[in-house]
């Protein structure tokens, strides 16, 4: 009989590294799908494309979509991406590197794919510990994505719809990194910077930098990429 | 005081100019966005320009999407599109025209929109009288897209968050018909056909065009677009 499928939002990061070698590990043929939306570091498509061959994605589709038509970003405009010397100075409330309706408008193009492609399920790597203020990384956010989601599409009017897994969501990111390990995803084809160098080194400050180094450092494992000298 | 300001979703066909001017009538400043999904019909473009500059909006952005990456539509996909003598031949069940998520990337593509350019209010033009079988034009969708939509945002953080308005949902075709004169709508300026011929002519037997002659028969208005010859 042919597994399932589900679809995986695949970014190039660690946590959506983890998040496919999850639900391949949970007995789904995996339907990959990574999103060139403008951002600065376009250069973590690549990794997407390396990670999702890695760890036997099905397939693996790259949707263009063009959110610098609304500006209002750290991660797609020209405003400076802010960096800390270490996590706990990452400040409270929503950061600049927030892109507007991110995980919705993704979430609504992973819903497309899996309609089209026959999936149920749709797994997403956000994480609601460290999740660094995102209002689009709250479960209580998840589960109004799931029910809206049900009813959206042909599969939530002739069954019960797909379902909306977040299995990092409560995880810390040592706890992610352990898993991911358990599961053979090798994070040197992983990056999470938000700011790269041109050469391709993660700048180490970023708040994204900073949460997967602390990661790193908590589990007692070398983070096997290169960072960028100060 | 300036006025507040409503993004509305414009396609270049009746119900979304119509809705439109029922979001000024309500004292908004209206952004509207229209998308390139990779349509056949992209003729519609051209009329949502020239619909939301009639209408005085006070912006309009053309997103550029890609629903072709996923197939599986008789909109975006080469399959054909079903025509059809009569309105009342219409069959019952979802489409093949049906596109997968649309109106869910659609309205997170709105919901970019309204955080980035400071708007509380959405309109789509959506009804669910003529909706000829799409999951996505349900109220209990609407409903379900709203609350999501509250929890996605950094509006829904900081405040209620934006609100979806759908004022045709439960209007027939007639009715939006006249509704739209009475706001000063010119008809002339909108296109409906799912399969437009090359000079621009609207087919006259796709359910979108059926659904829009029997309209302004029933309200006993001449319809002023050009129809090709069958």
């Amino acid at each position: 009989m042919p597994l399932p499928r589900a679809v995986v939002l695949l970014s190039g990061g660690l946590d959506s590294a983890t998040t496919l070698a999850i639900a391949r590990a949970e007995g789904f043929e995996t339907h990959a799908i990574s999103f060139r939306y403008g951002q600065r570091h376009a250069v973590e498509l690549e990794f997407a494309l390396r990670v999702a061959r890695a760890l036997g994605a099905a397939r693996h589709v790259i949707a263009e979509i063009d959110l610098r038509v609304f500006g209002g970003s750290a991660l797609t405009a020209d405003l400076a991406v802010p960096k800390h010397a270490r996590a706990e100075e990452i400040g409270g409330g929503i950061p600049v590197t927030y892109v507007p309706a991110r995980n919705t408008i993704f979430l609504s193009f992973a819903l497309a794919f899996a309609e089209t492609t026959g999936a149920n399920d749709i797994y997403i790597g956000v994480n609601a510990l460290d999740y660094s203020g995102y209002p689009d990384c709250r479960p209580e956010y998840l589960e109004a994505f799931e029910r809206m989601a049900k009813l959206a599409t042909r599969a939530g009017v002739e069954g019960p719809g797909v379902s909306l897994h977040a299995p990092l969501l409560r995880m810390g990111k040592a706890e992610i990194i352990r898993r991911g390990l358990e599961l053979g995803v090798d994070f040197s084809l992983t990056r999470s910077c938000y700011d790269p160098t041109l050469d391709g080194a993660s700048c180490g400050h970023c708040d994204s930098c900073l949460l997967r180094r602390r990661g790193f450092a908590q589990a007692g494992i070398p983070d096997p990429i290169p960072y960028a000298p100060r």
